[in-house]
């Protein structure tokens, strides 16, 4: 079983996936992908980062993008990012039994017949969420994080457009949409498990 | 502890719903609470459920009606449904461990802070359902199917718009929403009650 985890900025999808992973005895990947890509490609892991969270692309890039995988109008390091993501995600998908977090792994993976999850929160608990996982130290107004969140959000979705059928946050392109809004993800993570397994007639 | 379900037509919110509240001996609260209203009002089944479902009123009063819970531009005998459906829903929701599926039951009781989940399906999974459902003889085409769908669908939409501060469908208005496709509900019941009562903590 595979299981991909898209999440808004400050929800905690994360924590969740990583959980989850553990829970199941599964492979977990977030952050290892851009290290792998960045490998590959010989590029560094921040500009890999930022073409995977929608950033290095122009607008015209993307209104044109949806012939993908691969548009003249995407720069050729960006190109070569998605391409190695593409093909780094497949390879995890052939191995199986994973939890995979962002990096547009339900769109890639789609023929796997993932469980998809959305993960996702109000406002205030992504403040708190945020101030929790600060440095000691770190000053962080809720306005910052609001606006950090939103612009990470922006970029995850115009990723997304890129190569999904689907706006990145239809709920018709996932199997659960989960609000952790006053949720201690911890507490969740057993009886989630077996919901998801339920999910795919594993019982 | 109360659960409320909205869901698309065809998804199998229903089932689903009492399916949860059997697994979990709760009360369970579908067309009764309609029963209930006409009983109250003295207003006939067929038409307090064509307000419920949005058909009974203009579109003039909706859109002047988010001033709830009465305003003069509704027909007097909805408002009087309307009352009524409150009063009902208001009396479950003090009773608790309950099940309520649509009414907007999740907007009326907001103040009980019940279990808010989501019901929906693709198109194809909406009609094999309602072909499951179909009486014998009964000759439903796909395309009957899924204009009622809609058609129900935008009802329960309006209805909720005149009382809830979200859309019907949007997800922040909910604590989970869950996709039917493909799902066979009744193997889910019993990890979707584990889970539901997690994310209250309850473990």
């Amino acid at each position: 079983m595979i299981i991909t985890v898209s999440r808004q900025f400050g929800s905690g999808g994360r924590e969740l996936g990583k959980r989850l992973a553990d829970e199941l005895g599964y492979d977990y990947y977030d952050k290892e992908i851009v290290t792998q890509i960045a490998k590959e490609s010989a590029l560094n892991e921040q500009y890999v980062n930022s073409v995977l969270e929608g950033n290095g692309f122009s607008h015209i890039a993307l209104n044109f993008a949806h012939t993908m995988p691969v548009v003249s109008t995407v720069p050729d390091c960006a190109t070569e990012v998605l391409v190695q993501q593409q093909k780094i995600i497949k390879a995890i998908g052939n191995k199986g039994n994973c939890v995979i977090v962002g990096r547009c792994a339900d769109v890639i993976l789609a023929d796997k017949n993932p469980v998809k999850l959305f993960v996702y929160a109000d406002d205030a608990s992504k403040i708190k969420r945020c101030k929790e996982r600060a440095h000691d130290g770190e000053d962080i107004s809720d306005k910052r994080i609001l606006k950090s969140a939103k612009a990470i959000d922006k970029g995850r979705a115009r990723f997304c457009d890129m190569i999904s059928p689907h706006e990145w946050d239809d709920k018709n392109a996932y199997d659960l949409l989960i609000n952790t809004t006053g949720v201690e993800i911890k507490k969740i993570i057993p009886s989630l498990a077996l919901f998801i397994k339920s999910l795919r007639g594993d019982n």
